[in-house]
């Protein structure tokens, strides 16, 4: 079965989708980043950069155990091992994978920083909260300009590129978002949400977030002090 | 000729050094990234995300052109048209996905983010400096267990992971990076730099960076105020 090393955020709730989405099973190992388990020894072994999620297929690509760190290329695993949510045909793939490192690159790192100065951090900096939440904006009008012309984020098929943005736009509370300036991706997260495997992925382990960040949360979220030197 | 819409960023350099890998012949046009040329409508047409590179293929997967944005997405693309710098066994393939993924979600955002709030933004927010400098030095740290490791960033192999990780990292100065606390990355660093289709990879579109950077080119680089709001 595979093993999957998570926690309910973004990054963890797309492989949580996606297993759901392909019908595999999967047992969810809690990693609970507020706590410090992603500096563990055992945890490091399987995801050198601390961060959740990790994976471990015992029946691998050749029969032996694969494991795999970050959230896209564990979708691209689980879509090149079941033939799911990734276009076969070479230019679908590719229109596929660049919504994907849209996703990658942009819509999580930036949406995580609009989260972490609106939110999180300990003081209120005026500079980053604009800068953030204009480049959430930004990034809300590049995809509901998208979904104007396609029915879903890639093209018009469901897929992998759609499976791994959903989770980022469900906290658009915390992003500075008003709905009403994105109609179009607002019809689509709609459609996304009601997906039955969606709602159950979004489920997964959804009760041992705490509700409050206290002080050794926000030092092993986002202190690294004692990780960044060596 | 593959046509490449681009300037002398890391993210642009990532194509540039591939396409002079793989031996591919191909056009460089200037994308002035200070002087507001990504909100053109004609690059927007093919970067709906405003940002370089691009690429626009005339010779595509089906015999039509095809283009594509997102370097991550562009890297995949020619090492798949070509069949060089991503490994064909399928374990090989997904290991060096994950560092590509850790590049394109952890490297690229986070350092750029370190440029912005050490070097460019208009004012100095020593909490942004002190998270940013901080996660560097945290990602050089990941980099430095691996190459200590293995040969490469993905493995034993000289792969597209490489390419996309090293432009970034000739800007270590400007992330606050002391290469005697990184040995062995840095060994990888020296032995990259110093491959002949790297260096002519470098060099594209060098001459056309401004040595300084003024208002106009902070509002187009940084402000998105226009852009935000629809």
């Amino acid at each position: 079965m595979i093993e999957v090393y998570s926690w309910p955020t973004p990054n963890g709730h797309k492989v949580h989708i996606m297993l759901e989405e392909c019908g595999l099973p999967y047992r969810a190992h809690a990693v609970d980043i507020g706590a410090g388990d992603q500096f563990s020894a055992e945890f490091l072994a399987i995801s050198p950069n601390n961060k959740i999620p990790a994976l471990v297929d015992p029946d691998g690509p050749d029969g032996r155990p694969m494991s795999l760190f970050e959230s896209g290329a564990i979708l691209l695993y689980l879509a090149g091992k079941t033939g799911k949510l990734l276009p076969a045909d070479t230019r679908g793939k590719y229109e596929t994978l660049q919504w994907l490192m849209f996703q990658m690159g942009g819509v999580g790192p930036m949406l995580g920083q609009a989260h972490h100065f609106r939110i999180y951090a300990p003081q209120k900096i005026d500079y980053a909260v604009e800068r953030y939440t204009n480049e959430a904006k930004r990034l809300y009008g590049v995809m509901d300009r998208q979904i104007a012309r396609h029915r879903y984020i890639a093209g018009n098929e469901y897929t992998i590129a759609d499976i791994a943005v959903f989770p980022w736009l469900r906290s658009w509370k915390n992003q500075g978002i008003d709905w009403n300036d994105y109609p179009h991706l607002k019809g689509w997260f709609d459609e996304i949400a009601a997906r039955p495997a969606v709602q159950r992925g979004v489920e997964v382990l959804a009760d041992r977030r705490k509700p409050q960040m206290d002080d050794k949360a926000r030092e092993a979220l986002f202190g690294a002090k004692q990780y960044a030197r060596r």
